[in-house]
């Protein structure tokens, strides 16, 4: 069997793991980033580690996902908020040297969606889009079945499309973006805004989060179930918007939100309902994501998956 | 040579045309939808000038742009609302069957899309996004050099994302879709209620068009100016969700609005820059279209082009 290589390199650990071209993962480690270390110096530990796990073992190729916008045919990152120190750095080329296989790098949420596509929820279509829902919104577009990279990798990123332009300030420093409003992140801060206006909820002193708001609409808390509600609204003008212009066969969406599970999913479906207009919503699934928890390490070895067999 | 033939089926007039498969039209004719007559009389009608136009020579091949959601693999259109009666007939068929060579179908959006693409503004990238700005917004997906359908043809509606959910009744049912916003119909409605509010302008008692308006933004007019300036700054919403979701290398936007000119686009790649957060900007053009005039024949005749030559 043919060994593949996946590693999710994160702002605060650095996932490896050996697997197969069939998403199973074999063996896996963990590397936490100390931000004392130079990236060279973890690159190096990343090497070392990866020969230990494999212990004799060949593996054929190397996929590496990675936040940010980048430089996937010169191998490196541009641009990294998390990881100070890695922009620039020649990622591919030093891993290549080290690990004498061929190495191949895409941005995570990329990594993610092509995880899904070949190890997920995402089988069996051709045309599919994956939205990740978490701390912000992100994405990953595959159209006849290749991944759609769009200029500098940056296609995808369906988290800032405005969808609501006097809306609440994004962190890419525009108003409105969907992930302003629809995030997990946006979702905790309308239910605290509201809790800070005085708002009855049996939220109030727990920790806000989507868990804890999803657990007091469960439990019949009106003004979750309102927090809610307006939630799931601005999901569908995000999700819509995604149909209009790529009316996929399929929709997967993943991150922390979609564990939530048929409460988010059932009224998003009824709301998408309202919003699609052109696309026949009958034929278009919107499902959750198969491999929230590994969808990092998962995703690199569907990288992986792109080195020549 | 070989020559293909390009129909444009809209709801006044069908346009037919002979040319090349670099885009030049050799001949063409135009036929008025006569209301009373059926759409196989038409059909018929099509068949026969066809065969005049063509005076003896052969084509190998027949494309043909339709309003509305296909069935492209049927061959028929679904549902045509400014065409009745041509719902669920088998235009394709009846096509292929009087002229006796391979007839392919595609909606006008589409088609002009592909128009772009091989014969006007599109050409040499693989990866562009069209976007007509007429009475209504449309559009059309290429990606690695092909025409992205989606789910039954409904790819590329992009008039549909909503970009203000609390905006303008649209005509899809909706409130605040990008065409809603921005088309042209919708920049004259903006005028319109300005100027019955009392606003004051040399607007007043003209004809209110793109044109109009734009004639007054040139001549210094400050409500004019007002109007416009909001209307490109909804036109950046849209034009920058579809950076967000695909980040294409060149973003082609016809249909009257874009005759405007640099009036509308230095405005909006200004506005673009500021929306834009996440892709480099720098590297995807906006461009006005190259076929306005004539892009529903020259989208049939692309079309053509995809019968196997």
């Amino acid at each position: 069997m043919t060994l593949l290589c996946g590693i999710d390199i994160g702002g605060t650990k650095i996932a490896i793991g050996l697997g197969d071209r069939e998403g199973n993962i074999l063996a896996q480690d963990r590397i936490l980033v100390d931000p004392d270390k130079s990236a060279q110096e973890l690159l190096a530990e990343v090497s070392l580690r990866l020969g230990e796990l494999a212990s004799g073992r060949s593996f054929s190729g190397v996929g590496v996902g990675v936040p940010g916008p980048l430089d996937t045919e010169a191998g490196l990152i541009l641009n990294a908020v998390n990881l100070p120190g890695w922009a620039d750095l020649p990622i591919r080329d030093i891993l290549q040297d080290s690990l004498k296989v061929p190495v191949l790098i895409e941005n995570d949420a990329n990594a993610a969606a092509m995880g899904e596509f070949l190890f997920g929820a995402g089988r069996g279509v051709r045309d599919m889009v994956y939205v990740t829902v978490s701390t912000g919104i992100g994405g990953g577009v595959i159209t006849d079945g290749k991944l759609l990279r769009g200029v500098r990798g940056s296609a995808g990123e369906v988290g800032h499309m405005t969808i609501l332009p006097d809306g609440p300030l994004c962190n890419c420093g525009n108003h409105g973006c969907f992930e302003a409003l629809a995030s997990g992140t946006a979702i905790a801060r309308r239910a605290r805004e509201g809790l800070e206006k005085g708002e009855k909820s049996s939220l109030r002193g727990q920790k806000i989060s989507t868990f804890s708001i999803s657990n007091a609409v469960r439990a019949g808390d009106p003004f979750a179930r309102r927090i809610w509600e307006e939630s799931i609204f601005y999901l569908a003008c995000g999700i819509g918007n995604i149909i209009a212009v790529l009316a996929p066969q399929r929709i997967v969406i993943g991150g922390g939100v979609a564990n939530v599970g048929d409460l988010l999913f059932l009224p998003l479906r009824e709301e998408l309902k309202k919003r699609v207009c052109v696309a026949p919503l009958e034929k278009i699934e919107v499902v959750p994501a198969k491999n929230v928890n590994d969808a990092g390490l998962l995703g690199a070895l569907a990288v992986a998956c792109g080195v020549s067999s």
